[in-house]
């Protein structure tokens, strides 16, 4: 496997969750791209798999793309995930860098649109908002709530990962939230 | 088949030509990627073809980005390039288009480096050095200088098809004046 896992937790069987349970989030960097698969069949969320990606910097570009897209099509192949989370693009950081990131973020839509999956792009501010309860928030406090949303026993150390964690659970909280209101409408 | 094509020409058969002479020449643009497929075995190399992969704006960035990918696999599948030739990086234009060509372009290099191709990628201004002799040449210039080097009936009309050709044709001079380098080194 060509990924180095931070974290991994046995599922507890496809029996007990319901089908498209699994959110895939990513938060692609320059030398490695973060990556969790959280199922939101359970309550709290149960991440199933984090990690990074690693991306070599003496890599050629091509060689360093053809890691994610290879790793990212195993992790959709093991762990089945129904959609694709992650930042929408932004454009405040250093050109050369967010023009590496951008190339890595096609290549993981790609990915991820061929196998079938459903595709979520989120701001940071709705990560930190909805994560934290304020979109002012910063990284520590998102790790705090990270553990604490997710009863993790220990918290999250890298910076890469716990922002796959937190756009994965943005989509679960978000997903969730829809589906509740749609079945509250479906009633009155 | 997924791409328009502005013009084709018929391959003389397999067996005139010296394997891996053909180049792959892309320019990635908002609305659609130009391509050319060069025969760099001919004097003056022959365009096998070129023309435009749309990329509908309506589209979702993923399915643009299928499109693409889509496209590329097949014009590798049916042609048989050596090297995808392109632009570097660049980082003057506006953002937000900056950075979905820069998603189009890992996917380009994705479907290239997954398919044994080498990478050969060179600024604007080599270019048009190669093509016209001066880096400093405008885009009217470069067209004009196409169609008096690869004797074309017609001039090329779309720029982004025009720009892959140019790329293209810049793989083709400098690998050829390499060759005939190392030719002249091992002679000497």
């Amino acid at each position: 496997m060509s990924v180095i896992h931070a974290g991994e937790t046995e599922g507890k069987g496809r029996g007990g969750r319901h089908p498209g349970g699994i959110v895939l989030g990513i938060d692609p960097g320059t030398t490695g791209m973060g990556y969790a698969l959280l199922d939101r069949s359970t309550d709290p969320p149960a991440i199933r798999a984090c990690g990074i990606i690693p991306t070599p910097v003496a890599a050629s570009a091509a060689d360093r793309l053809v890691a994610i897209a290879d790793a990212i099509d195993e992790l959709i192949a093991v762990h089945g995930p129904a959609t694709l989370a992650l930042e929408r693009l932004y454009f405040n950081k250093n050109a050369r860098t967010a023009m590496r990131v951008a190339e890595a973020r096609g290549v993981a839509l790609l990915c991820a649109a061929r196998a079938g999956l459903a595709i979520a792009e989120y701001t940071p501010q709705e990560v930190k908002l909805s994560v934290t309860g304020t979109g002012s928030a910063d990284k520590q406090q998102v790790m705090r709530m990270l553990g604490l949303v997710l009863a993790l026993e220990r918290p999250i150390a890298q910076d890469n990962v716990a922002d796959a964690v937190a756009i994965a659970l943005t989509h679960a909280q978000r997903s969730r939230l829809e589906a509740a209101v749609a079945l509250a409408a479906r009633r009155a």
